[in-house]
């Protein structure tokens, strides 16, 4: 059986291999700079972390180190976003296998998080270009750019990992994740358990579906939000029919159009559903 | 830095999503009954085996406990020959930093294999339903498909695996590299270091030069000598840009023909490069 740091790995491979995942890159899709080869040898870079987080170590350790892992191929991102997810689940997975993916055990662990994983999650984006957006003026000593050098301000304000991502999680969909109890994650989990046919695929129409329920929050910080408005009516269209979903791919790929927060979702409801026992 | 065992698990997910690779499972040809997931899952399942190679577990062990967590998906056989090149790969590379990929370090590897190394891969064959031919009749008592119940029979005669090895040379080309020290995986790994691009691209191209350079053992078993051999001038003429290797891979798949111990090949070949530094 694999462990739960095995089945997010596996959750990061299905991921990208789900095609189409407009405007991501999947089996079919790829840009000259990050390709498919690159999440891959992200996601057995990531191993080390996912390991720890399954050991128990800290929430903030463990991503660190799964971003330096992960980080070790020449695309640059490939699963930061993933990676926040799935640690603190694979954290869960690992607590009490019977009542571990109930999202309040994911919610204890995000919420107990301390000072020090918030400096950890610093840490980590001096490993990995990460597209972020400027934060308001009046969190300019937050802005994760700084990386380890905002390491005083965190322990000056006493701010916890879980304090962190509530400063982000109107303009951040995988902050608002942790904050809420990775409601989308557990959503389209449900959707890849009743759904039927190659779980790549499941994982392919899962995201399709929420990238029409709301604007990608990384689309909104690298263009805005009338373009994220844009493309939640076209992801729409896509699932009804009107537009082929190959054809929002080509599109979105043409225009540089990226919907990372809704990829990163997808990889963490695919983790939920591989340790619900769906199979591949 | 990637360790040996992840490097032969990268090697794993590269191998299949190098395209096109006529005839074979790649990020862009599929069977219905193997899919290009079965592979991703295959290769995450593989990590305990490719793990105690790397702390120096025996060969066979190591490959059958390799071999086990690869089955635990629904497309049967995924890498079990790619397995069985990679487990001595990895056991050398983890002997000696040094001098580890020297062809003669895994000579010396797997010669000095036990009938306990003989008896664990006999076993092996009892997890995944593996394609061989009929074995010449004063062979049948060592027929793979006997699984453990050859185990007397090794014991009595006292076969290492690397002297059951040798008495598939003639037919197997995985049994090949183990007899001859691995001649065809060093010689794609040069063809993978010199070139450039993509790495995955470059495993496809070496894959097309192996599958050119003499029939595929698998291809034998299954068909016929004819039908490898034709095989082996369509590649040619696929190398020579007479057809496209899209439109061979379209005619392999069509035809049910699976080049596997190419492929197999190819993934020893892929992790021989990763550790000598090409990267992704």
């Amino acid at each position: 059986m694999r462990s739960p740091a095995q089945n997010a790995q596996l959750a990061l491979l299905l991921e990208v291999s789900g095609t189409p995942k407009p405007g991501n890159v999947d089996r079919r899709h790829e840009y000259d700079d990050l390709r498919f080869e690159h999440f891959m040898a992200g996601a057995v870079g990531s191993t080390r972390g996912l390991l720890l987080a399954q050991q128990g170590a800290a929430v903030g350790r463990a991503f660190e180190r799964g971003v330096v892992g992960m980080a070790e191929q020449k695309g640059g991102n490939t699963q930061f976003g993933a990676l926040l997810l799935l640690v603190p689940l694979v954290r869960a997975a690992s607590v009490d296998p019977e009542t571990a993916l109930a999202s309040d055990t994911v919610e204890e662990i995000v919420r107990a998080t301390t000072v020090e994983d918030a400096c950890d999650f610093y840490r980590a984006f001096e490993h990995v270009d990460v597209g972020v957006g400027d934060p308001p003026s009046e969190l300019d000593a937050l802005d994760v750019r700084r990386g380890a050098r905002a390491e005083s301000v965190l322990r000056e304000r006493g701010l916890t990992l879980f304090d962190v991502m509530e400063l982000s999680t109107d303009v951040d969909g995988v902050a608002r994740e942790w904050t809420e109890a990775f409601p989308r994650s557990f959503r389209a989990a449900d959707w890849i358990e009743a759904d039927d046919g190659p779980v790549a695929d499941r994982a392919a129409d899962a995201y399709l579906r929420l990238l029409a329920a709301e604007p990608d929050t990384f689309i909104v910080k690298r263009h805005d939000r009338e373009t994220a408005t844009e493309v939640v009516e076209r992801a729409q269209a896509a699932l009804d029919g009107t537009i082929a979903p190959e054809h929002l791919a080509a599109e979105l790929v043409q225009q540089g159009i990226n919907p990372g927060t809704t990829a990163d979702i997808t990889a963490a409801a695919l983790f939920l559903a591989l340790e619900r026992g769906v199979s591949v």
